[in-house]
Order: structure tokens, then C-alpha cells, then sequence
């Protein structure tokens, strides 16, 4: 297997694992619905920690442009490989929405709430302030970049590191994602809006286009500026 | 120990502990009623994880028929044990049913609703459409299947194989589980379901035969589908 | 340290955390009050987890009578220390149930349900029917003395050990733990229950010694059951 | 880098995550609002262990003058480093708090309640009796740096450590938070809510100056009270 090829397999799983969770718990009749925000940040951190401890020999799993761009720029990633990688994790990012939609499908015509079915696939702000949205999530990508490349550094037997990966993913979505539903990486945004733009989702409103940059610009900040600062303390 | 008693020890506990947490939510006067998705998901996750730990040493603790058959047909598992592991797991399913009627004996009279008392059981679909379901449950089971050997084909030190694997059912719960309850196990759903016809559980409805057998002929293709591309990718 | 010291301290700090979360849920005003069954069962996974890392070493951090009994039934255990780690144990409990008391120390007035508030120091039965209690209790403890012995012979890395029995209890309460509240544990139940009798707490009403047998025989004929099992199987 | 850098990059960890997710729950609009006491004890064992990964390695991750001193008592730290180490940590407590607001800026004006913003940088009592308040914090500091030190001497494989710490500041939350909400660390709840004094957080009240020196006395006397049981008994 290629690394993309690992990439595209590992980024649908996440998207299809964590946007499935938005699912559960937003759309009408799921027997997940309504259940709460450990059940959706649980999801995610394993989301991301279940493709990491399968792809993570082969690729890294980075499954995250903002990573990917991040180890980068402090010389931990051969930059020519980025668009590859990046291309990857985006196909992946639409294919995992598609799954999605698949997964879930009598389920999208039973629910009314059309924003309800586009925050399936990608986030939007608790609050519509650009500029406060758009530091949320430079925030929140820094800290998640800062951390993945920390516990990197850190001494640990073989199995506990993608477990580590999936932990940190979980406390920053309990903690930071409160404002913006915590994209903290573009793939898992564009990719499967993107998806719902394109797929039959029934009854969908418009793929709000308009904030869309934000959660992919302000990770690639974020990741840039955590893997920086990683660089600077250690 | 025989691999068929391990079989049927585990899968028996499996259903136990999973069937038993569906019972703690469901039925009325339970001290964890209502207690909501994360208390399910977990549960059975830790269902999965316990017996793995105890008897994955023994027989690889399947627990599952379409994990033994996807093992078998990528030649990971051999056909000629495949019949015995089956028959062990479905009584293991039987007899667990047993045990969670035995250990919530006095409250299946003070729960009026049929359709909670199957539904410790076996699975119900939250929209009844039965090609959807089929379809839940194929791409559900392709992804258990393709993530244990996935997960099993990761460095990772003794003691963590089976947690990692009690994990990805968690993630699969909460993320696939929200349209039919996520069977992905044939002795999962057919064997409690035997139990619910065959024990005298108090004000019981009916077994549901009619949908029993897309939670056994659904998980069977989705578990041989995750293995042929767990072939193909690695 | 002598072992005795272990148990002791480690039941001790077992019922201070697990006696602990009952009354953050149960007690008004408490700011953990109606946290749900995941706040309770996952806390009484880590009551046992954190001392069974401290102590393990030194005691084999049973924390739990049935455990030692069960034990000593199939020659893993000294039958002339049983006396004295029941009585450390007991002992433990007891004054985990008084710092408990000290703990929420301002709760107790600021709460009138007399039964809540036995209820953080002993189980109740969901529905009292004695043969039935005692029934779950057996079947209950005998799945835990059995799931203790069966992690014991699994391969497992330093440290994974007590995380492991951690998940086992969790499963225990959330899967069958709804009938009778899990005591699954003499010590865990009649230490706190005699701690509750001989306290000032606040508004208290009696200690309900007619069910108290139930908890104390049941887990030890279920873990001298679930230690035969384990022999006769491995 | 320095162990003074480590300590006052992984207090402000700590801070940011851990009055990150009182923000989530608390604060009007968040996507976390009303997450539960599950939500937020996770996420606070969390905002411990990623720092103690990342930076265990460097200065040992006390995070906490409680643990500081508490080490220094029983001659496992060094006296003339604990002035350096409290001053990080008080420091990395104060930009965490400034992360916080940060992370949350346009939330703070659509939140009337000022107790519940002056919650997310500081504890405060369920029930104001600083006598009873006080002892709570002293015990269940002294369980943490008992605790901490139990765990050091347990034999662990790496990348255990620091979860296992984790894991009881969840169960310490879980168990013993529910009468002051658990400070049991001065940098957590002094170093914030300096941070709450100085910040120009949108209608704010007051920062509580009478009931402060709670949270920083009690850990202190409770951590030096922990260690000093900790040496006797092992």
C-alpha cells in the first residue's frame, strides 16, 4: 500500500466515524439522538485513534492537511509529498461523507432541520463572529499540532501512541470546541462538505459556503504556529 | 480448554454484558435506566474487550460469526473449524440471553413494553427499511471486520489488542450504531433472539422473526466484504 | 508495609472514591448531582483501578472478601491469611464510608431522602425481592471473580494489570449492575453499612440490616462459584 | 528547555483545557452547554495527562505547587527548586486563563450569569462553610499526592504514567469534587483567577477574593499531609 493510498483509507474512516457521530446524535429516530457531547468528543478522539493505530506503520496518519503542512515547516515532512497528501486526505474527507450518508440513509428525509443535516458533515460557529471563529480554531489546531508532535517525543511502548493521539483529540474537542464544533483540520471540513454538496441528501439546504474558508485557513495557521512553537521548546 | 469452549464462554459473556447494559437501560425500575448512548456504547465495547482479554489467547476470540467467516475466506482462519466455531458462539448467544433474563429476573414484569423487552435481546432497526438496514449493517461490519485486522496487523505490546479492539466497537456503536442497533454479529442478534422465543420471560411479544435475518445474512457480507479489502489494501 | 496495611488502605481509598460518587450524585447541592449511571460506574472502575496499581504489589490489592475467599477456595491463596485480610478489608471500608462522611460533610442536613442517603453508603435492591437480589448478587460476583482470574493468566504488559480489572468493573455496573446496585463485594457494602450505623450523619434513618446478608453472602458464594468455574475451564 | 518552561507550559495546558471545558458547559451557546459532570471530570483528567506526557519527561509534570511541595516535604524534590517551579505554574495558570478567554471570546457577553463566568477561571464551594470546604480540599489533595506517589512506585511500562495520573484526577473529580468543585491545586484556581482580575471579560463580577485562599492553603496542607502518609506507609 501506497501512503496515500494510506491516507485516502485512514481520513474516510475518521470522517466516516465522526461525522457518523454527528449523525446519531442530530438526525431524527437515531438511536444516538440527543446523546450528548461526550458522545460525540468520545467518537472523535477514537475516530481519529482507530485509523492511527492502523495506518500510522504505513503513512504516519496524519489525516489532516494542517498536520501534514505543520510537521512540514519545522522539516519533520518531506514538502514534496504535501499535495499528495493533502489531495488524499480530501478525497478521503468526501468519501467518508458519502459513507455517511449511506450509513444514515432513511434517516435524512425523517429529519426537518436542514442545518441540523449540513453539521452532519461540517462545522459551523456556536456564535457567527469570523474573526473570534477563525482564532478559536487557530487556537485549537495549534494545541492539537503542539501536542501530536509532544507526544511524538515522548517515550512509549508500541500501541499507546495512536491511543494518546485519540485522548488529546477528545479533551480538545470537550474543551475548545464549545465556539466552532472544533474542525481543527481542513479535510475533515471541506472534504465532507464537499460531499454534501454534491450527494441526493434529502431534503439538504445550501453547503454555507461563505464560512467554509475559516475552518480550513485557521487550521493550517494553527498547525503551522504549534508546530513552530514545538520547535522553539523542544 | 477446547477453542470451542472459549468460543462459547466468550460469547457467552459478550452477550451477558452486552445484552445486559441494553436491559439496565431499558427496563423499568433498573437503576441505570435511561442512562443514555455512552452507557450503552461503552458497555459493549468493554463486552467485547473482557472476553478478548480472557480467552484471546485461547481461540482469538472471535465471538462473532463474521469475523470467524472473514477470517476464513481470506485464508487467516481455517474452513474446516469454521461450523464448530459457529455453533459455540451461537449457544454462547443463547445462554447469555439466559443469563440477563436470570440476573433481571423481577423486572421483566414491571416493564410493560414489548418491544424494549426484545430489544434486549436482538436489534431493531429505528426506521424500519430493510434494504437501508441490510445496508447499515453490511458497511457496519465491513469496517469491524477490516478494523480487527487492521488493528491486529499493528505493533502493539501485550495487553493492548484487546483493549484497541473493545475501542473500535465503542466508535462503531456510536458513530454506526444510531439506524439498526448495530447487530454486526449474527450470534449477537440470533442468539439472545432464540432466548427471547424459548425462555418464559415475563408479558413477552413477539421475536421479530421476520427482520432476524438481516442482522445474521447482513453482518456475514459486510464482515467477508472487510476482509477481501483488508486483502486488497495490505 | 505489611499486606494487611495494603488492604486495608487500599479498601479504604476503594470506598472513599466509589462511596464517593454515589453521594456526589445522590446529595443535594452536590455539584456531580444527577450525573447519571456513566459518573457512577466509571467512577467505581477507577475506586478499584488507582488502588489495585498502588497496592497490587504488595497485597495482590483484592479489596474484596469474595475475592480472597474465591481464591483460597481453589489453592491460589493462603487459607490462614483469609481472617486477616477480611477483617483489614472490612475495616477499610468502614473508614472509607467515615471519610465519605467527612467529605460531603456540609451535604448531609441540605439532603432529606433518608434512603439516598443510606444509599451512598450501602446498596438497595431496585426491586426487593430477596431471592432474586441474592440471585443477581451470585451471578454478578461470580462473572467478577472469574473475569479477575481470567485477566490474571492473559499476557499483558506492566501497568495494564489494574487498568484491565478497572474495566471490568465498569462493565459489571453498567451491564449488571441495574437490579441490586453491584455490591459484588462484602466489604464494599457491610464496611460503609456499619460505618452509616455508628456515625452522626445528619438526618439519617436506619441501616436497613434486614437486606444486608444479601450483599455479603451472595458476592462470597458467587466469587467461590465464578474461582470453581475458572478452575474447571482453565 | 528549562524545567521551569515545562512547568509553565504544562500549567498552561492544563489551565486552558481544564477551565476550557467549565467554559464549554458553562458559558451560553457553547456547543458543550450542559455536557454534565462526565464531560467535565473526563476533560480535567485529560488537561493533566497530555501535559504529563508531553513534558513528564523534562521537569516530572507537577503542574501543581501542592505536588511540588508535597515532593519537597519527603526529600524527592529539591527545596531550592520549589520557589521556580510554583512561580511557573502560577504563571502558566494565568496565560491559561487568558487561552480560555480567548478560545471563548464572544461568549462571554451572551453569558448574564457572572458566578458562572467567574466559574470557569476558579472553584467555589456548593455549600460556603469554609471550615468544611477547607477539610474537603485538604483530604482530597492529600488522596492526589498519595495518589501520584502510589503510582511512581507502581511498575508501568512506558506511556502508562501519565494516563494512570490521569485517570485519578477523573476519579478524584468524579468521587470528591462535589462539595468545591475540586481546586486541588493553588495554580489552578489562584493562577486563573488572577486571570479572571485582570482580563476585560464582558460583564464580569467580582473575583471572590474571601473564599481564594481555600483552594490555595487546603491543597497545600492536604499535599504535605498525602506525601507525608505516602512515606509512612511505604
Amino acid at each position: 500500500m501506497t501512503t496515500y493510498m494510506a491516507e485516502f483509507l485512514g481520513t474516510m474512516i475518521l470522517i466516516w466515524l465522526g461525522d457518523g457521530v454527528v449523525a446519531s446524535v442530530a438526525l431524527n429516530k437515531s438511536k444516538g439522538k440527543d446523546g450528548g457531547w461526550i458522545v460525540v468528543t468520545v467518537a472523535w478522539g477514537l475516530a481519529v485513534a482507530i485509523p492511527a493505530y492502523i495506518f500510522g506503520g504505513i503513512s504516519g496518519a496524519h489525516l489532516n492537511p494542517a498536520v501534514t503542512i505543520g510537521n512540514a515547516f519545522i522539516g519533520k515532512f518531506a514538502w514534496n509529498q504535501v499535495a499528495g497528501y493533502i489531495i488524499a486526505q480530501m478525497l478521503g474527507g468526501i468519501v467518508g461523507g458519502l459513507l455517511v450518508w449511506l450509513t444514515y440513509l432513511p434517516h435524512w428525509k425523517e429529519t426537518e432541520d436542514k442545518a441540523a443535516k449540513l453539521g452532519v458533515f461540517c462545522t459551523a460557529p456556536a456564535i457567527r463572529d469570523f474573526k473570534a471563529n477563525f482564532l478559536t480554531e487557530v487556537l485549537a489546531t495549534a494545541l492539537l499540532v503542539f501536542g501530536l508532535l509532544g507526544l511524538g517525543q515522548a517515550e512509549m511502548v508500541a500501541g499507546f501512541g495512536a491511543f494518546a493521539a485519540g485522548l488529546l483529540i477528545v479533551v480538545i474537542g470537550l474543551s475548545l470546541g464549545g465556539p466552532t464544533g472544533y474542525a481543527i483540520n481542513p479535510a475533515r471540513d471541506l472534504g465532507p462538505r464537499i460531499a454534501h454538496a454534491i450527494l441526493p441528501i434529502a431534503g439538504k439546504g445550501g453547503s454555507d459556503w461563505e464560512y467554509s474558508w475559516i475552518p480550513v485557513i485557521g487550521p493550517v495557521l494553527g498547525g503551522i504556529l504549534g508546530a513552530i512553537i514545538f520547535n522553539l521548546v523542544f
